[in-house]
């Protein structure tokens, strides 16, 4: 009962907004009462919830967070790539979400956000949709 | 099946223990084996456990978390809370804890933190607990 | 139905890979539909899921993350070990897994560490694994 999306990233830091995707598998469900968990299968990627009413909000995250991480810092891996798994870590690569009568339970202003940290890259997002029985 | 809690944030950036709510939560439900799961519906919010025996320890999270992320930073979102964002993604906002023998499963020091980084504010969290029946 | 890991560490930092140990606990059991979810009871260690083949990846992840968060900052806490509680909040200390035809579903690449923050110590991982029956 694995779903999984395919994600297209344009370049090398990039935040794809997937809401409307998960928000259509969990309809298609049918469950009323449940958890929708996400899971990003990569290492240099991660999933963040955040505002996708402005996309400065986006924006001014990736920005931040290329620079509390550089991407050169004297790294040892030899891939040029460190500083996206560092933020793959920071980010975090899994979510839960809740669903309440048959929809994603989202705050007014919530996204869910794929974050790309080493694109242009094809990549997947997995979706579980659990029933709650109680 | 989900309960709200109602959180009142009263400055900017404010940690505040939820651990007796949630406590509260899981111990009327009656559920033995199982999973609590945390959700802050907001975006310039977030959770996490660390210790809430030393109220210094929340203080310094804080602190150090506002200065990797600066309030200021030539932000492009104009309504001057992007670093409220930032930390948001941060910091999370989504946990899941056991139940075990009816109880919330936290280690000697952990308690649970609603962060605020955008207060003071009227907030919410949500809290599913979902039974395990193997 | 909660199984517990041991882990030591030997360093004040250090990621200790428990793919295996998490892989086989999932086995056992014999469900081939779920998730498997790990929690960490301490306020000074974390958990996160990175590149396990190269391991200049998890030493590069920790030579930036003890550079985002110095360990001394005139911190607050007595204890002296500030810095660990903070890189536990912003790791993370919980993680949600798919299991998948009787496996745990990882990426390619991806390996489960604990992440020791304040080491060494002896550490548990709280596993849990949850049977999805639809």
């Amino acid at each position: 009962m694995v779903k999984t999306l395919q994600v297209q990233s344009s370049k090398q830091t990039e935040f794809i907004d997937i809401t409307r995707q998960v928000t259509e598998i969990v309809l298609k469900t049918g469950i009323k009462e449940g958890l929708c968990i996400l899971y990003v299968p990569h290492t240099t990627a991660g999933i963040t919830i955040n505002e996708n009413a402005d996309p400065s909000v986006p924006r001014d995250i990736q920005m931040e967070i290329n620079k509390i991480v550089p991407f050169e810092d004297r790294y040892l891996h030899t891939e040029g790539n460190s500083a996206a798994h560092i933020k793959s870590s920071l980010m975090g690569t899994s979510l839960t979400l809740f669903i309440e009568s048959g929809r994603l339970l989202l705050g007014t202003w919530q996204g869910i956000f794929f974050c790309e940290f080493d694109g242009p890259r094809s990549r997947q997002v997995h979706v579980k949709v659990i029933e709650d029985r109680r």
